[in-house]
């Protein structure tokens, strides 16, 4: 068990890895993500972008928790495409894949995937903004400078 | 009470009304839709709108039920655009407004609206493919007709 | 479209209303609740049973925000016991009962039933707890009063 | 990547393992989890409680879809208590322990616990049953022994 008090970023089920520059995070299908069509849920998708983008940021050092008590920085999202491709099951084990498109003042584009082994079932594009109670607010530098495509990561 | 074993289109607490052409749906924020930013969670959004457009389906007297039922005609959604121009908080009353825009063999494509009053907060633009079995089906002449954009609605 | 910016408590869409000393709130069952089973999955059942809270609170004037903003008192669910008769399935139209059994100091018990017509579906006895920035509070004597089971309400 | 196609009991990220004679597996908190108290959502629990089960069965060789295909035999929630003791928060790594209490014909009854770190958050019990197509149905002899409380588990 993680010490859950004092978690590292690597702290955790379920902080993915990156692979060839791409953040991925292993996520499995629940009773909870379903419906009665047997498939998933459409928007339970989103859930499952929204865990990859935090391990991601997680994983670049940065806790939403943390970034929300220092002053309260948060990242929501302004703008998202998605095409649904096929289906994922219940008991399925998907991998989300993020990577950072383009990173500018107060904002950021992030292309997300959801997998199944080869299959791709879902592309995303995902504007998220950093925002300050309510209000655009420029992205740290340092946070900045984690996030930057092609950076290396441990 | 309605009688929930055969309920008419016109049965239930929620299922909006035709104005100007468009369907719209009233919708209530409650603590489930909320996350701990305060305001509503980015993907709570997508049951509004799915809400939306399962009641615009029954006001057009089809029921997603009745569909499935019937040879398991299911509506999927296979692409969505979504822009998330102002947050929706607790306890808000909203407004769903579904509008089909492009009716074709086998899928639409809806344009959805959700505001507080005069505010837009969320809009849409969702196409959804007719399945059966998980295929592609041509959309039966009945409901093409009903659903026809344009066409009054009592 | 009721003005959202001043809701009053009667406003919206899913108030419910009082029947022989309950509060009834009609609720409709959407993709959203289901899960594969075909069914209701079964957490689907706690929001629903948490918005006949909020609406009963809001029939008896106490808005949830505004509780929130004075003070920020809340009501918290402390413990529940549940029993699941009968299933729910898609497009369902459920009432939602809700009335006062015991309200104390700082809590109240509230026994709640979910019906679908004549059927009941699930009973329930929740306790909840007032609460102010995570302490337990006493329940102030104009709610107290207001949801003082017994009491007539319009 | 685990082989989604015909995943093995150990596949995946999220199986947990025993500990002690009780299944324990960890949960990471997301945004979708909490509401706007700031605190985790009382019904989120039920979800991380039902992963929690699945995962005790998956342990125990049973995977729900193939338990769903072979004759459609699924475990569905008849009863629940639970003690909602301390609030949990976003990022937080929670613990979710299962251990089987009481094995009957057609039913049986686990004990489960939410913790973070030494903390228990929430306690529950839960009474589940075997159904076929809606029916009560006895739990094959298979099941019932890989279910026995105090069977070592590899």
């Amino acid at each position: 068990m993680p010490d859950a008090a004092n978690p590292s970023p690597q702290d955790g089920p379920a902080c993915g890895r990156f692979e060839a520059g791409r953040h991925v995070l292993p996520v499995r299908v629940y009773y909870e993500d379903t419906d009665y069509s047997g498939s998933v849920y459409h928007a339970s998708y989103l859930r499952f972008l929204e865990r990859g983008r935090t391990e991601f940021l997680r994983a670049a050092s940065v806790s939403q928790r943390d970034l929300h008590a220092r002053g309260g920085l948060a990242f929501v999202v302004r703008r998202m495409s998605l095409d649904f491709l096929k289906p994922a099951h219940m008991d399925d084990v998907l991998a989300v894949a993020t990577v950072p498109r383009d990173i500018r003042g107060a904002s950021m584009t992030l292309a997300q995937e959801i997998c199944r082994g080869e299959d791709l079932l879902l592309s995303a594009e995902v504007l998220v903004a950093a925002v300050r109670q309510g209000r655009a607010v420029r992205i740290p530098e340092v946070l900045r400078a984690a996030l930057r495509p092609g950076v290396p990561h441990p």
